[in-house]
């Protein structure tokens, strides 16, 4: 799958870029089935809810071949790469799940101010494609957008962080003492975007919602500002999430870097395949 | 303002009725002005979220004029008595405030369970006109409606309650004892709907969501289920809604009814007014 000259444009205007029927239904059903079973098991890569139901699940290819392929899939990568110019390897992949009337809401925020300030992540070079394992409607808590606020860069509302040094070890020390990697991970977030912040860019550019069809896929930008609601529909809103970094800006060497399964740290660039289910 | 036929219907049928254009724009600026300074006051009839934020303000005609006519107003009394078949007193009125990104999210729930075992109301002939303070859309979390959930009566999934016999004072000594009142206007509603439930009538009826621009009017039955989201968004979406109830149906004597604010026991059906503004 490339993209066309308009769709790169699209990306490059609003910060993000849905397809419809990347995945067919025989896949997404596989997916489903073998992620009922990966988010059984009770470990560190798995996050609940403040109602104890699972809200994510990190690296799931780790364990899982199914989830592994379709990292390496070309209909994820070559977009990828296309969208970052660059060759592409997998910085951080998982699963979300906002199960129906149980899923919790996430606030406005940014990805790449974790990444760059918890990781050490030299620039915002990097996207996520959210492959939809459900259908996303109006009901079971959508991913809202504001297009065009990528381009803006980081905005520190919540922490006020200090431009992030990748060379200074000492600043890395002193701010990952002070700060559980845990917390970029629940319902409560780390660096969050205020009310100030998020009413003048939708006066500007208004919201926008991710709905589509099971096996649509959404590519978004690591500063796009974006949210979703709770889920409290009837339907599961199970979505897998990947995120792609561009070869050229892989992370430094930092003190105490977060786990591998939130920040993986082999760098090697993807040889994309063609199929998730035969092998 | 009197129903047709065909709305009349409509309503019959769904259990709710969305009505734009009942109030104009000078009226819902009025009624937001004085809302604003209603909510201020700290007393037992303001309700607050977790976040500290105003969630609720009950019984505002109490303290304020232009409130109290809302409650008599032909647009609203005429169709609710047509809706009723019968003349109607108002059994409850409050503000809902849902602020822009503070505003917490309401369970599926059905009303009249609450006036049923809390007050005694013997029947649900009961229905609540909401009106729009501003426009509601997609994201500032609309009131979500399952069409026709109605029509089959209570569902007490959470509680269990058995059957209230208003004339049974020791069940409610009983029942009254053990329940505060309080936790019926909160976000922990005490009685709320259970997911098989929800489940089971949306994949026969659908959900709807109640979207539309300030001045628009929702009237919805007692026991017809609904549910709305946290609002995300940067658009407030205050709403105030009137309880009218059937003369016919008004609550019996009980021991330690519920507060005026929450349980009004002035059962004289109203005479409609035709204006709000001028006096």
């Amino acid at each position: 799958m490339k993209l066309t000259k308009e769709q790169l444009l699209l990306y490059k205007e609003n910060g993000y870029l849905l397809i419809e029927n990347v995945f067919n239904k025989t896949e997404t059903e596989v997916l489903l089935n073998e992620m009922n079973e990966i988010i059984k098991e009770d470990c560190p890569r798995r996050i609940l809810e403040k109602n104890g139901s699972v809200r994510s699940f990190f690296a799931p290819h780790f364990s899982n071949e199914s989830f592994d392929k379709i990292n390496r899939l070309d209909r994820l990568v070559v977009p990828s790469s296309q969208l970052l110019s660059d060759e592409v390897y997998v910085h951080q992949s998982k699963i979300n799940v906002k199960a129906a009337m149980l899923g919790d809401w996430w606030e406005w925020h940014q990805d790449y101010p974790y990444w760059k300030n918890d990781d050490g992540m030299p620039r915002p070079d990097v996207l996520t494609a959210m492959v939809f394992l459900n259908e996303i409607n109006e009901f079971n808590g959508p991913m809202l957008l504001i297009p065009g606020s990528h381009k803006e860069g980081e905005f520190d509302d919540k922490e006020n962080i200090i431009d992030a040094d990748p060379n200074d070890s000492e600043w890395y020390a002193k701010y990952l003492k002070s700060a559980s990697f845990m917390t970029s991970l629940t319902a409560n977030l780390k660096y969050k975007l205020e009310k100030n912040t998020i009413a003048k860019w939708v006066e500007k550019k208004g919201i926008v919602s991710a709905k589509g069809p099971a096996g649509s896929v959404l590519f978004f930008h690591g500063n796009v500002f974006h949210a979703s609601s709770n889920n409290l529909s009837p339907w599961d809103r199970f979505t897998y999430l990947v995120t792609y970094n561009s070869v050229d800006n892989k992370l430094p060497n930092i003190p105490e870097p977060r786990p591998e399964f939130i920040a993986i740290r082999n760098f090697e660039p993807i040889k994309p395949i063609s199929e998730i289910l035969s092998s």
